[in-house]
């Protein structure tokens, strides 16, 4: 049997459905594999940790749960903004937190389904690069936030929600120093703080890789299918893409929510439930 | 443990590949359950019907599958028409070719995915009706089909997809030769013969079931929805509804498809498949 995968999250009580919905998508599709799961966070009731310490073992073919648990005195000097915690934080230093000789972690955002095998993913060569991400390729996305983050001269405009991180690297070459910094002299352009931060201090360290497979934006269908010459049609999504992303403010577990994915993204969180029950 | 529920399902290798989704969804959905899964059909071959029967068993809990072959010589004397064979008769004189002691079985059409229990329509009370079924309520179609068949006086058009049986009734009150006479008299009205054959003659002895729980028409998710008043959104259907039913034309398995469920149903094929390699 293989090593288990380290997949990383970070995550206030607001997401913690989701998270389960997303966790419980990784173990159904990737059967044959076991994770370790380490949840980065600073408000978690114990019972909460607890149900989801249940549902890797469970539902996970026996994958471990590491809790990291987060205090204010952890991040002591970093600046804080209007309607961002502290928690923007956690997956840009996470490597301070994670055990010493751990080399690679796969980040993933809570608002994720997982449809198909991180294998192949996870075993990126990552070379020299601190990251491997995926830039949301859609030309109005991309421009605004290239010229906002203009003086950094960004190439592309990296979705932040799937991180395979080079731990070892990072440990060498990212400053907790030179992130506040950047905070503190970018306060009034920040809109996505950790994600502004990640591109425009290290986008040359980025690993490009494969939006449609690894963050396909929910949002987005018909522009995938059409700019793939009807290639990307539903079929080819729910057999190929490992990473179903549901940007943006609306999300499929709130009332409002229309979408292409929804009928699957509430069966997916029925059978959650059930698992659990 | 309880009685394994009687399922019955019609068909030619065209619909081969829907029908194994529709019963791994019947299965998935359905844990606790085993089913004997009555397979009638003239025309599938040995290799079908054995992977048929590796799926009910594998993933229907040690269900079973017992086969019906049909040749044409069981429906000599039917009249056929321009566009269908004589499998149009095959749901209407299934219980023929049933076991004799047999009180109840389910029928489903195979372009249909199972998403709850089906055991509360299952036990439900057929009293002096011969089927129980759904009408579709869209007053579009209800209006046309009344129309249509109007000297049959039918107070609703009921869908024939999903049709619970009260098989000890249907042998002494269904005549085969009345069925055979009304398709003689009626040659050029009927449009799906199965269904109007059943709408025109039993109208009267169809206990209604509630078309959104129990044959919910995928086209018309918007519709439920308003008219209801909100209440059927995507969450409720998933939660509540058990058979979600692919009518009309296009279907989630063909190229050109676009629909709310669409992910759904790809998914529910994936998973399917991937039980059967």
């Amino acid at each position: 049997m293989s090593e288990p995968l380290n997949i990383l999250v970070t995550l206030n009580s607001n997401y913690l459905k989701p998270l389960r919905v997303m966790l419980y998508s990784l173990f159904l599709n990737n059967k044959g594999e076991r994770f370790t799961v380490y949840v980065m966070h600073s408000s978690l009731k114990r019972k909460e940790i607890e149900g989801l310490r249940r549902l890797c073992a469970e539902q996970g073919n026996g994958s471990l749960l590491e809790e990291i648990e987060v205090d204010d005195q952890s991040f002591a000097e970093a600046p804080t903004l209007l309607h961002y915690t502290k928690e923007m934080y956690y997956r840009l230093l996470a490597f301070r937190f994670l055990p010493d000789h751990m080399e690679r972690i796969l980040y993933l955002d809570p608002d994720i389904l997982v449809l198909n095998s991180v294998r192949e993913l996870y075993e990126t060569d990552l070379e020299h690069y601190l990251y491997a991400a995926a830039s949301h390729d859609l030309i109005s996305i991309k421009e605004i936030n290239k010229l906002r983050l203009n003086p950094y001269k960004i190439e592309a405009y990296y979705n932040s929600g799937v991180l395979l991180m080079n731990l070892k690297l990072q440990r060498k070459r990212i400053s907790e120093e030179e992130i506040y910094d950047f905070v503190e002299n970018n306060r009034s352009k920040l809109i996505m703080p950790d994600q502004d931060i990640i591109n425009a201090l290290y986008t040359k360290r980025i690993k490009s890789i494969d939006e449609k497979l690894y963050n396909y934006d929910a949002r987005y269908y018909r522009y995938y299918k059409i700019t793939s010459n009807g290639e990307w049609d539903m079929g080819h999504v729910i057999d190929h893409t490992v990473f179903l992303h549901f940007c943006g403010k609306r999300k499929p577990w709130k009332k409002d929510y229309s979408g292409k994915f929804h009928a699957l993204f509430k069966y997916m969180e029925k059978l959650c439930n059930a698992a659990d029950s």
